[in-house]
């Protein structure tokens, strides 16, 4: 199960950590993307190579101190064709270097639909007979709203392939509460629903570890439902986002973990991949992976301080 | 307002229908694949290749008959960044042709990422000040999971670049009722919240017409539901997918339409694209395109008679 490679890894590294591999251009040093501006000039072509190199930079910096990372696809989306490549080789380069990789994608749509998307993200593109790897993630982000048979495509690959999903249970944002709070007839609010399905649809992908490869988003901003969540799922592994720039803070994040410590792992993108521009760790351009490492070894010291 | 223009094509076409072009290698025929096999293998260049060739077949069949088309991404997306050249293409030429296109996309973020997306789009992408079109469909499909915040910069390229939105309700899959036929505290289902709140969003794009730019997807195989919604939500325009393959009949969309005998757009992929596969079309393969017309004339009648 690929949860329980996930958990030995964190456990290993001491390190719930999932670095947010989301960049914006005007967070990439000007000496990286210059002179891909004065090959191609200001094109979707020389915003993605920079990206890349800044990618690969961050990666080199912190490959060994965190189990996974988390590139968010909109970031490449947004530059065409062009950015999907980015997005296939920064996947291909954090596995090269032993990673695992959450491809946040948070697609959801009717069954023949989410086949397609799980062929990419997940399992093969059949080519007139020919198996195709599109992207090599181990773990997608997914969304609920349509319901099971948008789902089972992905249980499917995820049996297949040993991959797994993180299902938006409660996200991070301030807007969550508009639809996930909404209170049901029994009185519970909706991602308390949403969340019981999760932990249905993962009964089959439990592994050694008692926690199950289908998981759940559930933002650090929301640290009671989180506890709460926790009571409910005892086998669902928590992606964690919201911590740092959103708010979310370490000492919110203990009533999620189980007795044992485990349950979740904390996302930070910009607090690490853009620490160079913070007034904390004001590096130099050229050290902005260095400010990354420091970073993240912060983020891991004020978890370890807090859980 | 973009919604206005959609409707001014549909009456003028007296067709409320959007051609999905969601097009599965196996739909291809064989004399359009395998030159292309032939050129660069089994490859993600060739299925998309080909399949750009089949949609072009498609689109210079319909483009005079019905207003509008609707790529379904998933299907270029999983071959990767060439899939998504050739859904780039495939929109530009149907927007060169002068269809309507709705990207059918469902994405659904927090707030930053929601920006991404809608610059790929919707609006622009900028690249160190260089605004930058990447797609130029007039109205994606978008998941309201997350609520208002991740909806918001959206209504923003609405406002700025006359585009649209169709934001998912009540949907065409069984297990649709999962969460949306959820009853909230106050005895209505999840939809109906749902739907509320896209007219609320909606009510700065009212145009001309009555309807605003901010519709909403209602499953053509809920007809009670459906009419539930129209009394409830008199501005807001549906997309509706399910009809044909799904089991959505014409005679059950008669109460999603207001007294003008307005307020929908059918959607019918394979039932259009897949004709000359069918039993009631067979075609010879050279005619694929010659049958959708014939398919999407016969839906047409078909509307007609009944709406």
């Amino acid at each position: 199960m690929i949860i329980d490679k996930l958990i030995k890894k964190l456990q290993a590294l001491q390190a719930p950590i999932v670095v947010g591999l989301d960049p914006r251009l005007d967070q990439v040093p000007a000496y990286i993307k210059e002179p891909h501006f004065s090959d191609t000039g200001k094109t979707p072509k020389a915003a993605a190579a920079a990206i890349f190199d800044f990618n690969k930079g961050i990666i080199d910096s912190v490959w060994d101190i965190v189990p996974a990372v988390k590139p968010q696809i909109a970031m490449y989306e947004q530059f065409g064709p062009e950015g999907i490549i980015c997005y296939q080789m920064t996947v291909a380069y954090a596995k090269s270097k032993g990673l695992i990789v959450i491809g946040d994608i948070k697609r959801g749509d009717i069954a023949s639909t989410a086949e397609a998307y799980s062929n990419a993200h997940l399992g093969r593109t059949d080519i007139a007979g020919e198996p195709t790897t599109i992207f090599q993630t181990d773990f997608i982000t997914v969304n609920p709203y349509m319901g099971y048979d948008s789902i089972e495509p992905y249980l499917s690959d995820c049996k297949n392939h040993e991959k797994g999903l993180f299902i938006l249970v409660k996200t991070s944002n301030p807007s969550s509460s508009q639809i996930q709070d909404l209170q049901a007839a029994d009185g519970r609010p909706i991602y308390a629903h949403v969340g019981e399905m999760v932990s249905q649809w993962g009964e089959g992908f439990i592994g050694q570890s008692g926690f199950s490869s289908i998981g759940a988003v559930v933002g650090a901003t929301h640290p009671s439902q989180g506890k709460e969540l926790r009571k409910m799922l005892p086998h669902t592994f928590f992606l964690v986002p919201g911590y740092g720039a959103q708010g979310g803070k370490a000492a919110d994040l203990s009533g999620m973990l189980n007795k044992d410590g485990l349950g979740i792992i904390v996302n930070n993108s910009r607090g690490i991949t853009g620490a160079y521009q913070s007034q904390k760790y004001k590096a130099d351009d050229k050290d902005f992976a260095k400010a990354a490492r420091a970073a993240a070894l912060d983020m891991k010291a004020d978890l370890e301080a807090h859980l």
